[in-house]
């Protein structure tokens, strides 16, 4: 019986040169995030279908991969609805098994608690190009601390590793959910419809200024709320600096505002200005929205001039945990977007920095035993210097062997003939 | 409503302190064997279910954890089995996918190929203590290389990797399926019954010598072969020279070992210990039996002395790929038993060689933005150096708070008061 070669629907196999390309990024994360302070943990890829079923995912609890109870557990029999058959869900992404996680082991973790995670996730998304139903995730979160000394941390270990990574001149948008929630106040939007105004605001990037508009109109909203709402972004476009900014809009604003989120926002965005390391550039953006309804402050998001969209993103959400523990727990968030670097480091042809030199023995098909030993021994020495040596047969066809190898990155060729 | 906090049934959370260690180990096993020209690649977690179940993984068939189908295509009513209900399971080894991997991919591969793989694998095996149902996998693999320098190279690599994580002294055994048909031709077993005599023998370890010439009674297999079988093991017994202990075995088995057989183990035997870096002792085990039915030559198995049992092992598999693509592709493979070292590690107290300093910076609560700004750039200085530095707000509880950073490995505290 012939086995399905292909892997299952919507995921896929990483080869070798996209592989080295991964471990390598993947290195450069752990080691700056490490520097500063994100210690490593790992969650079970599976949780309890419960806990992945109460609506902190949004949009993503309809794309849950569920697993089937075991053994006596399934009764397949009586089982009426899906719920019965299944006990345990994969994970669709990293923060609430990480809310999880802390409300498991927080008498065991120091306070602050700094964690670095970087892990699969699942969503059974319709497929499409680039787009899997297995990716990675990488985020940082920390935990127990309610200033913004969190976002600062964040925003610059974040940057920090991108500019490592090689990317330059990109930008963090930042926003705060409750200058979101003021300026609809302040515009005359009931706070019911917040949701639905927000929705429209998030494809500014798509559709601009004059497209939210008429779809606020069609959603039927009034005009006088539209036009004022129009006229607070209009107020604050074209402001380079954040600080500037972000103090045009709350003087507007007045008291729809509570100062300390102005002064909050700007002390982050004054301070990442002071100590980046990376190049790029602290953007207040009042349309920035981010889906996740979990968000309770701060927003912010990447953008990389040479990818359009977001890059990944994060924010303040102080009120996750206690739907654990009964308490809640201050909690700020960065999540790269893993693979969308990858694609954009593939799509340039990355070369991966101070890899050692390649070299490939090669050695004659039916070389006497005693002789491979030392052509092996040989081969260890080199390894002791730290050069990567393979060890191979010498195929027939040895013009096409050499070729592949060379396109892996092998540039010397060490032939060995029983002569 | 308040959500579980415990992972999923027989699944762990991992804390900083041994994430650490994991990641050290990785970082130490991707090197290595990259210098040898392993090449890291990955599979989806999830295979197809007509895959998983194709008799290829023994006993872990029944161990499957196994996705619920989606949509329109979960018929829930018209269900009368299982099987109806589910496209898709967690793999249970890495071996089955890498076989896929290699049918799917062979065109862009070169020829031998020597894959690196490292992940999680999920087994719904009862809970025990230190045995969990989703723990990490680390094999390699050489596909496309007939001859012994594929369990040569396998070896050596499997081998220098455990030495500079730091084991010493402990021994690779080594053995071969037609080894172990011969032994039981030679001594008059039927080859109908090679299976249930080497399940006998695979408890060797446990039960001795004369436990498994009991069990054999008991299972109604003759005295005179039982007799002859054991005087085969006792006739190597004690010879601590592998290349003699073969010389010895194939003597008395005469023409039920084909001589190429003999050469070939004596051959990597010799060959290993003539070009091994690590302190290890190469063994030859007749008693060795391995479960996996898919072994067809070579098999052998890390010991550890600290460790009671084996802590990895592998073989040659060459008919594995035959089962995807109709023509069989020679393939052998090692496998670290990753969790068991981890364990070893974890009780030994291991500290990872050469971390870098770790400074904490505590900052009193409300320390203006100004100056937060002072330590932040103070921050960034010394982690451009390597160090790693933590910023964090002072606790109330600062005594608390330093103990839970000594513990994570803290050594040096900066405190910054706003006076």
């Amino acid at each position: 019986m012939a086995l399905a070669k292909k892997p299952v629907t919507g995921m896929k196999d990483i080869l070798p040169e996209e592989m080295q390309i991964r471990d390598y990024v993947i290195g450069i994360i752990k080691e700056t995030y490490r520097n500063f302070g994100f210690t490593p943990i790992e969650t079970p890829c599976m949780e309890n279908i419960a806990n992945l079923s109460s609506k902190q995912g949004g949009e993503n609890e309809k794309l849950i991969f569920k697993v089937l109870k075991r053994g006596e557990k399934l009764k397949l029999e009586a089982a009426e609805t899906e719920a019965e058959l299944v006990d345990m869900g994969l994970r669709y992404d990293l923060t609430l098994p990480l809310a999880r996680f802390y409300s498991n082991n927080a008498n065991n973790l120091p306070s602050p608690f700094k964690a670095l995670q970087i892990g699969s996730v699942w969503r059974a998304d319709r497929p499409q190009r680039g787009r899997y139903r297995q990716f990675t995730q990488c985020d940082i979160d920390i935990l127990g601390e309610p200033s913004n000394l969190a976002e600062i941390e964040l925003i610059l270990a974040t940057t920090e590793t991108l500019g490592r990574i090689g990317f330059e001149k990109f930008e963090i948008r930042i926003n705060e959910r409750r200058v979101l929630k003021a300026m609809a106040a302040y515009s005359g939007f009931a706070e019911e419809s917040n949701d639905e105004v927000f929705i429209i605001l998030d494809k500014m990037d798509k559709i601009g200024l004059d497209g939210v508009a008429e779809e606020l109109r069609k959603n039927g909203f009034e005009k006088e709320a539209i036009d004022r709402y129009l006229a607070l972004f209009q107020r604050v476009e074209g402001e380079a600096d954040g600080v500037k900014a972000v103090s045009v809009l709350a003087d507007t604003l007045g008291e729809y505002l509570e100062d300390s989120v102005r002064i909050s926002l700007q002390e982050i965005i004054e301070c990442v200005e002071q100590t980046k390391t990376a190049d790029f550039k602290m953007v207040f953006d009042p349309t920035l929205v981010r889906g996740m309804g979990y968000y309770t402050g701060t927003i912010f998001e990447i953008a990389i001039p040479e990818f359009g969209g977001s890059c990944g993103g994060g924010g303040r959400y102080d009120k996750m945990i206690g739907n654990f523990t009964g308490n809640n727990v201050p909690a700020c968030g960065f999540s790269i977007g893993f693979e969308r670097i990858i694609l954009l480091l593939l799509e340039k042809g990355f070369q991966i920095p101070g890899s050692p030199r390649k070299t490939a023995y090669l050695v004659e098909k039916n070389y006497p035993a005693e002789k491979l030993c030392d052509v092996l021994k040989q081969a260890q020495e080199a390894r002791k210097c730290g050069r990567q040596i393979l060890v191979a047969r010498m195929n027939k066809n040895k013009k096409f062997q050499k070729e592949k190898l060379t396109a892996e990155g092998y540039t010397e060729f060490l032939e060995f003939f029983n002569r």
